[in-house]
């Protein structure tokens, strides 16, 4: 085990509630568990201690079986269980195991319990319409952290004034998530007129010599607009989960 | 030959001054030469005929001694001969051969001899410093070419008050030329602002996932502000040549 | 809002309206309206004001519930709208909300309403029979902006005499589209046949090592006919688009 | 003029001391300027009220007579003025006309003038030495724009325990750049030990199939440990006003 | 024939046992054969002498009819007969011809026969539960060329402590498959722990800048633990045969 | 009209059949037509006077009645007409219009009427049996242009002695076309043991790192045996028409 | 030994020589040799007998030592000796150690001795200046092969009429070498008028998209003409080869 | 610390020396220490308890200052002390402080020391010359790393009767490191004849479309002689590690 010494508070509020006969042991053995194995996953039990929020289960090339048993051993632990990337067809198979889990069609994600809420807001942003389910992965999952979240749909470069217009809005964020596909210039605007930290999402929104949001991915590595963060095409997830690092930072 | 019928009149007109003695049957000749054979090249004698503007030799891998060569031919049959991507260390051979040869440092390009003015003015932007040199290929092709231009330098998106406060200067232009590195963002704002054609230039401006001009060209190919014309990296020549192409409809 | 003062005039009609209670209060302040939220998009009412045509809806990715309800906002502000890249299936759902909606097949476009004829005819050229779908789009666009066409099919390089033989209809255009895949070497023969713009459109048609239109599209980028224009692969649109920005020049 | 609202007091400030002739006008004139046109480029005076921190010069294809006027410009107007890329022989010349500048010659950045301190402290970690100029370009940035840096260098994952060993070090930092080339793992492998942004700087280093630091930035982009934060390949200057962007928030 | 001189004590038991009449000529005959021509493919009886493993069948792209007719005639040469890359509905027509053949769906490999045990553990580790259908592939193949297999799943470096945990199964294996798609740093990290040769199979898994696997390929490549062995994406089986002839080494 | 001028007896002989009657002047005319336009396609009737063979459709991306369209228009002015890359479905409709067509399932060709026999064989090699197809498409094109073929197939270099036991074939081989997938090592081989041409066909078989059969290309591009030709990735057909050439010469 | 076999004629006639003593037996058996090991290499002597012609040094990354010893032993196998890629200052070295040394500076080719005259010309054709010392490199190969050769400089399709103006060249030619950079559309052109094998050679010349003749040789590769054969990037000598096995041909 | 655990005997052996007092308690403390911090460096003394040989310098990018102080600590640790990728101006600043230090220019190799004999051989073979140096840079490890090594140079596939003669020297390896350029077919070939291990090394030999090795390595990615493995372009030294990983195994 490598970080419980780090949540030193934690581990001894828990060894009181055993010590005082609230906790069983057995429950407080799983909970001071590293990881479990479930010989197709090690589901990581200690990744909230770590990484500030627990496992999310990636529903991409595993099947519905795998994806509900992993949610129900981490529901177990967390007030909340994520998973991202579920198709429909895959959820009613979820849901058929684990009757409480909840389908966010537009944002592809599947969760299970309710988040506790933390202090902060992340603002969101597209270019276009099309790049909505890939800023709605991201919305989601920071509603599902607890954060609240404001968004700004179509406010693409080649129409400026309904950015500009908006404008208030960016300067109030606290931390910004800008999704784009095609030549992924939005970010570069924002970038250039607030302080915050801007987390660019390339999209796979495009066509042709876009090759599946390479185009836009490159754009925001090589933006004008010093101090950007980038991450992989489509990974509204990790937007998401960088912008709750930067916000975890505010308690710190 | 094949253009030659193209220009009906001006063929009347020289046959005329034949007639009347005032040309020489020999300049007569060489004028109506399709091309002429020099070995490493053939002259193209017909090119202003057919694309409206006379063969411009591209100076990238060829001697000084060919590029004096070609030029000293294109000057006899033209106002104006033109090289491009030519060193200071190449043009002082050239210039021992044409000792009128004017050379534009900046813009790398070679000319002798003065071009005719048109009407037409071209505008030209760049997102910053480093993209001048490229932009300047383009200016003075455009002046060579005769036309007006108006130059407008370091306007990227990063600080879009530049730009915006700028903005008079480009609604009034006829045809915008607009070079970008790095992101290659500016196309498409300025591609919003407009309803005349703009020319978009990519530059090799940036490093390491601009990988030489491949992210400014894809931005720019994927625009979301439709319309704008796409041409190579760093080709301000070939901007400006399609800038041309633009301004010379205005007279047919 | 950006540009509205660019048309003065425009707009000294529109109140003079209002004043004589011609146009309803509300009527006005819709058509001054910069753009229009929809939650899922802001519709631009001033796209045609800068760019010279009203905003048009990219199908791709988006719901035809969506694309129905842009174009009813968009068709109540301008006599013509437009959405491209609208599958048959779509359009069928789209055709249920706007029973006035008229669908092209071949290429992929829906439109509503009819369009103000313009000044200026665009010439579209295909290199072979298979890209006449990247062509149409970019045909049906021209005549849906108002412009006239002449449609030159199959004329490509490997049959040089087929070329050759309608370069009458070359020489008489005034802007031409030239639509090629594979090795994409029309666009090129016909920029040294011609002094007009040449917009080079490469298409996704070919196998192997075509890489989905990469060979045609660096073809056009690298030619050596200088001045061509260059678009992103299938994209008959923004060809339309960029033809359409050069026509309008000439009542400037 | 877009930002200068968002700074009241400041302007405020500003005003009262022209009123109470304690700043010329001329000064508050020039502070009050939104950019200065140089002619080779409009040095942008508001960025440090946008973004939080001055303009900076990006040395890369500018002479040094461009840097040495535009450094001039900028540290009229701010406590201190920076530009990145400069190679020594470079200095040399800027020394001339700025003998005050100062050259960090291992991050090959050129300085004139004193940071505020500002709360905060950034991690560097790299991978391995080769790493280092990289993670001071970023640790040299990040000292000048007044934070507190830690240095941890060479802790790849081919030596595990070094990285483990240095673990307190990562887990009491308040933000984390880590620099890599090659794999580029570290980043993935830090960013599963802590909670707090991790910005992935891929890097150069590498040979044959590392294609210029491709292989890092792809690592970085795709890593399993959610929520990393990458800038483009050698950009220490971007990840340390990424980091500057988060810290800030604090005060905010 | 190339290789049978390298086998003179099996050669000699064959001409002993066809002396001694306890083998036919006709089987001698075809057992000496080097190859057997069905017209489609050249069944290679001389791979086992050659190799260490007899001919294995790649199923893509090959019919299954074509599949099971050399594996007919694999299986009368050799112990066991092998084919990689079996979708289920092929195997069923398979199984029609070859009743004895098994399938192995996670996997997705038919096998006729039963593999003689050889000395040797091959021990395979996966970054992901999505990884695991690759690194069943190289399992399957081991246990089918006779070796014993270890399987440690999802052990990826996002959640360390897994697999430090299991760091004692690293230091006992003899060699190591270790399967990793996304950004690939599993490799890198078991080659840094252990002394013994280490198989890196990058996958498929992942999405965006993963690029079908060649995001963690090339992080394999240029892993900075010297010494790993890099295979094809997705290529179980190849690292199977690998792994199997280091292990084959012992008894030489 | 280019090209007639060099068949002067072919064209003397149609004429003297005009004037002998044998010829109708309707015929005779739409043979001397360059090309006829059916407005989806000009059919290229000089193809096979400038090229020495007809004219053949390439079936991908045109409907079955375009297809047949053409195919019926062509197989009136030439004993053979061909058409490639053509599905089992559009087969069956393009057999409804025209009942003589044959269909080559293997190759994917469809063809109308015999071809006339020419002197000259082409020897194809296969590294492996799913090379077959692209193999067969190239074979099939030999044989309706008239050749004589010999087939090798799966003979790669992974088991060298099926090669090296065809040798004689390859030795006596007049013009040879070798298609291989994967690596694409096996024209390097066989054109190290050949004088005559080899035309190296890369096909997509294989999967990762092949990249659809650009690892194959990059192989034989590459070749350190002096004097492959090579075409595209899967082309058969083009490995035919070459190979067509080069035997034609004979005749020259 | 591979392919003495093949030449039982010449074999017979060696021996005989040997037995009349007109020929040593330390010559005959040097010349029977298959290779000779000069540790750096292994000089293949066979390769005129199986390939039709000696081998050829190739210099990039050989040292000029290494070079001149090679072409020392094949000079003193074969009539003529040959290495390409030699840079002048590498020639002053050689020439050292083999007086009787050719340099042809355009070619870059080295040679000692003279070839036999062969039956068969080759006609080589470049679309502009800059392509000729590629097409040099061909010339040159094909002419100390002991071919004809003839020249077509400047050619390219921006011109058309100077390449229709030489259409006779072209159809008389046996074969054709055609060397294009940037958009690489010549050889489709040529390839579309004539009946004789087109060898498509890409060359390096142009600049940003054309990525080093990248574009070039993807144009080739696509060619709609079929039955193009390319080659590698600049391999003017492997063109030569090409050409020379087809040539070859006829004395079969 | 790790790995010292895995060790017990000679932990027990060092420490009984100290008990002894034949060794100091300096020395066994810095010798037990898992690494030493230099600043820029953290040399890994566990590496060879871990990996099976010390920790080697990668030049590239590193002064000579530094390299000179790593191999500095690390002799004093090791019987032998490597430093990979040194050019020879460099190695001449090392020998200024390491007067022993022994300099191998083919490979690029600078050691100090001197190995301890190790059971095992490996063999190497190059396609070509120009392969040699990568070749050299694994041959050298080998040797210097304690094992004994077999060297055959220029047996590439176009000549193919230089690698059949040489089948001996390939049948009696126990394990085989090679390494080609170009289309990089030789390792496939070589796979296909012997049984044990294959170290495929593509080398960045070519030009034009070998894209600085990318065509080899690709080829031994595809190769269809399973059971390759492959490491980075040019990486001789991470051939003779994973060598050394295979034939290390014995002892176990």
């Amino acid at each position: 085990m490598i970080d419980r010494a780090a949540n030193a508070e934690d581990l001894h509020h828990l060894l009181t509630q055993v010590a005082a006969g609230t906790l069983s042991v057995e429950h407080a053995q799983q909970r001071l568990m590293a990881y479990e194995d479930l010989g197709f996953a090690k589901v990581d039990y200690q990744r909230a201690d770590r990484q500030g929020f627990p496992e999310v289960v990636w529903g991409l090339g595993k099947s519905a079986g795998q994806i509900a048993e992993i949610l129900d051993k981490l529901q177990a632990q967390h007030p909340i269980a994520l998973a991202t990337r579920i198709e429909p067809s895959s959820f009613v198979e979820i849901a058929q195991r684990l009757p409480l889990a909840h389908y966010y069609p537009l944002a592809r994600i599947c969760a299970v319990g309710k988040p506790e809420p933390k202090p902060g807001r992340i603002t969101l942003v597209t270019a276009g319409t099309t790049d909505i389910p890939v800023a709605e992965e991201a919305a989601v999952t920071a509603e599902l952290c607890g954060f609240q979240v404001t968004r700004l749909w179509d406010v693409g470069v080649s129409g400026l004034h309904r950015l500009l217009d908006n404008r208030q809005c960016l300067l109030e964020a606290e931390v910004l998530i800008v999704a784009a596909g095609m030549e992924g210039a939005l970010p570069s605007v924002v970038g250039g007129l607030v302080s915050v930290p801007v987390i660019a999402v390339p999209t796979s929104v495009g066509y042709g010599a876009s090759f599946g949001g390479v185009a836009a991915l490159l754009s925001m590595l090589n933006s004008c607009a010093s101090g950007l963060a980038v991450v992989n095409i489509d990974n509204g997830f990790g937007a998401a989960m960088l912008a709750a690092r930067i916000l975890n930072r505010r308690s710190g």
